[in-house]
């Protein structure tokens, strides 16, 4: 043994030291968090019951990085007898789509007791998001923000004072395993409607309701106090918008203040106005607030249901105007929102999503294919479910990204899934039959470097009576949104009327109801990645695809995604 | 491609048939079943709650077999997010110590998706059960029972006409996620009693309990109708006995009927009678019943908590004599049980069953070691726990067995647990400061071949009154109970006393309160073993220990048993 002095002992702490401060100050910063994944008892909405926590909180730590910095994340799970996934919503994860997050499509799930590290580069400014992409974990509570800034002395085309963050949710008081047992019954089971909204994960349930024991709700915990945003008057606020919703469409607004907005999922937008902004499950925006009303009180700041008949309660937060007390509700009554079931006013909006003049990326003039994506709801052998083109979708065994690269052919169906619908004959308006639907884990593989538009249909659901609003989101990529439209889709006339001048590009885009949306990508991102409803309950009733490209171009897989399904034993300590 | 013409493919399929035909009129047979494990709705007492069913059903499937059969149980986790494992309880696993279903001791969690086999033979006749031992998801309906009959031609050492069985359960309306999230935490929040009593699956909660949706509890659902046993009158009944309770200490009994003691976790008993059987989480019981009382009417059976203050109503079922209807409830008033706190006849009952006369095992007359263990409840951390001499049980994240066998000896801790507690000052009546109680994960490394003796030290708890009763589980092995005290143990005079003629061997044994247990057994089935209180709540907080033995001599590890921990990538598909 050599004896190590004191001083030895301090030079190399003071090493260990100048390392980390050196490593932060450096260009592109390495940006470490540790999360630990345990259940707790919560009560967001002043109503108690068990929520996933990430060290001890819901939403999570907000990772904060600059454009070109690498985060890095330690995820422990914590979790008794439940293993987990945290999904980087938004991160286009170039060169590492094995950090995804995606169980069953590009890693297996987190064993617990297990700590799994993520590792992925930001490479654009924006607004980002974490969660749960395991069972239906996500609204159990892991979920969280990533907000990447401009690396110093580049700025964003449009001046704000200060730069706030909200996330929206709805909550249930039952658990997703509650939830996905009904989903998963026959006969089928709803679970109903969420029992509140949360602005920031925070709530208010009404403890009165009938039957809700007072040892499960109570109204003055402190943990359910209204959200308040304290501003100073006569400033501009960025505010950073987003919603994990489980089910619900909101429309946000905050009293008597119009918004601009400004980005939408990472993208510069050419700034418009709203007073309500629609916003749904997996979207971002940024929206410019002017602080310029009566400074002497408070104003509401609310989210209402809209899509679906609304049985969930305003979402309620304070915009509180320094220096009144944060607390102090404003005397007038919140501001109902826009009628549920009026599509037009959403359609609008999304139509009026365009890229800021200075930031348009201009997509490549015409596919290489067009896939038509029919969304359903159906009967599949008694089943509840939901459907594109026929066929619901099932998570396999062994995740995609390791049986694709790996070539396990036997692992999941190699049969292509259809691409597209009967048009002619095909009604939208009415429940379909759909006696030939059916379950599987087909992928759609594409060439890579290749253009594929996406024209996603939507259709009546089974109640018979209403069509509802689809975000889907597609990792991996942010694809460029072409058009929208009511009723079916025209392969002939509606191509012409594609916006190539200046559309927006997201990564999560609403279907409305009966109506239509295309978008267009290039797959440029080797690795298998999925695109799917963000509602929960309907992506685990199979509303989804996966995507292959340029798998061949897909480097060594760490192993640590490895393990389960065919993967037991590639796994490499 | 050979061309396979259609009589060779019938003739393939005969002589698969023939095969199958051949296996089960062999000797020692292979008893094949498929377990599919899922979440599913169940009322088993009125209340509506996701229970871990087992092929549709809670309890699951009997497994039936004859001696020296081949058990096979393939076991499907059709759970959502939730891993899972199912031990075999009473089976002594001998040759394969790694199919004994213990997660974290000698396997790693069976994954989502994932099918386990297990595989083992049944080498001695009696009543055995099987539930999950994975978090605690066995209180969640994940339980059943092994019935394992004598070859052809040889008989029990006493007479019946008929064969019967039933499970004694408690059970909770609060998910095991609620309770374990409670238990673990600070301040720690105890679930409370159990809401009720089950028998075979049935039990009867009062849906007229005010804040009871009735939505979750209607009292004419058909599932929670009262479990019935239709019996001929003039008959005498093996009525097989067990109980695997989460938490409560069970007298059972049958209203108007005396029950002669036969049988305890699988081995004879020299008869005794009785008016009521006391029975703890783990044991199975035999008892004779003669159906010789008045045929005109039907008798309760009943279930009450003894050893707590008892807070869950009577377990109730009907005891029907043929041809009355089995639904008839007597018109008398249940049995009431015997009282809570009166430990004298629960100590007798113990002291009072003894190895048949004709099926003694005579013990080896001298141990090569005793390790007493103090079992004590106390603060580690500012967390409620339970220890054994001051060290709470704590489960690795890499199983035992597996470490053990390959020598990973950095996968828990390499000191050696403690012996003994400091018998001369420490006083069993009095809550101990305990300052110095840690977690750990260490074994006790048994030298194979030897015999060694446990006694099981009671004392108070940390609510300042009672002492608990724990009925101690071993795996792997039977044991000798060798004598029941009051008090502390003296270790001069009380190893005196102990009953070396004719003492039952068990698997499964209480330590009353305030009293010990003394067990010998001999280290002679090579493996990892699992040692613990049966109360799931108990050992989740860390009442148990872990024996090795013979190590070296345990076959190739299967690698089915592997992938998690250090043990991921040991795996070989």
């Amino acid at each position: 043994m050599i004896k190590v002095s004191s001083a030895q002992k301090l030079a190399a702490k003071l090493l260990v030291l100048l390392f980390f401060v050196f490593v932060s100050v450096a260009e592109a910063r390495i940006r470490y968090y540790k999360f630990e994944i345990k259940y707790e008892y919560k009560s967001p909405d002043c109503y108690k019951k068990l929520a996933i926590t990430i060290n001890g909180r819901t939403p999570g730590p907000t990772i904060l990085a600059q454009q070109n910095d690498t985060v890095i994340v330690e995820v422990k799970n914590g979790l008794l007898t439940e293993n987990t996934a945290i999904h980087w919503h938004g991160i286009r994860q170039i060169g590492t789509p094995w950090f995804d997050g995606t169980e069953g499509v590009t890693q297996c799930p987190i064993l617990p007791g297990d700590t799994f590290k993520y590792q992925f580069v930001v490479d654009r400014p924006g607004t980002y998001l974490y969660h749960a992409h395991y069972g239906m974990q996500r609204e159990e509570g892991l979920y969280g923000a990533i907000r990447v800034s401009l690396p110093d002395g580049q700025s964003e085309p449009f001046a704000y004072d200060y730069d706030r963050s909200i996330i929206l949710n709805d909550w249930y008081h039952k658990s997703a395993y509650e939830q996905a047992t009904g989903l998963a019954s026959v006969p089928f089971q709803w679970v109903g409607e969420p029992d509140s909204l949360l602005i920031q994960g925070k709530g208010r349930f009404n403890c009165s309701t009938p039957g809700i024991a007072s040892s499960l709700c109570n109204a003055t915990n402190p943990e359910c106090s209204p959200y308040f945003m304290t501003v100073v008057p006569g400033k501009t606020y960025r505010l950073r918008v987003s919603s994990l919703t489980a089910l619900s469409a909101l429309s946000f607004q905050i009293e008597g203040h119009n918004m601009t907005v400004v980005e939408a999922d990472g993208h510069y937008v050419e700034p418009f106005v709203v007073q309500n902004l629609f916003i749904y499950s997996g979207e971002t925006y940024s929206v410019l607030v002017k602080t310029d009303q009566n400074p002497s009180r408070n104003y509401w700041m609310t989210t209402n249901v809209v899509s679906r008949e609304p049985k969930t309660p305003l979402g309620l937060g304070i915009f509180n105007y320094y220096p009144n007390h944060p607390r102090r509700s404003p005397a007038t009554t919140p501001p109902p929102g826009p009628v549920w079931n009026d599509t037009e006013p959403r359609f609008e909006q999304s139509v009026a999503i365009k890229a800021h003049k200075d930031h348009i990326h201009t997509p490549p003039r015409m596919p290489h294919r067009t896939i038509v994506m029919l969304n359903t709801q159906n009967l599949v052998n008694e089943y509840y479910r939901w459907s594109v083109n026929n066929v619901s979708f099932n998570l396999p065994h062994t995740p995609y990204l390791i049986a694709l690269k790996k070539n396990l052919t036997h692992v999941f169906s190699q049969v292509s899934p259809p691409t597209g619908y009967n048009y002619s004959s095909y009604d939208i308006y009415t429940v379909p039959e759909n006696t030939n639907a059916t379950i599987s884990d087909a992928v759609y593989r594409l060439q890579f470097n290749t253009t594929v538009d996406i024209i996603l249909q939507n259709a009546i659901s089974m109640n018979n009576k209403t069509s509802e609003t689809h975000p889907w989101h597609l990792h991996g990529h942010d694809f460029w949104v072409l058009g929208y439209g009511k009723g079916k889709f025209d392969m002939y006339n509606d191509q012409k009327n594609f916006n190539l001048e200046n559309p927006i590009m997201k990564n999560t885009v609403a279907v409305h109801p009966y109506g239509w949306t295309a978008l267009r990508f290039v797959a440029d991102n080797p690795g298998a990645w999925l695109f799917h409803c963000h509602i929960e309950s309907h992506f685990f009733m199979g509303m989804g695809v996966v995507f292959e490209e340029g798998i061949e171009r897909v480097g060594k897989l760490p192993s640590s995604i490895m393990g389960c399904g065919e993967t037991k034993g590639f796994h490499k300590p």
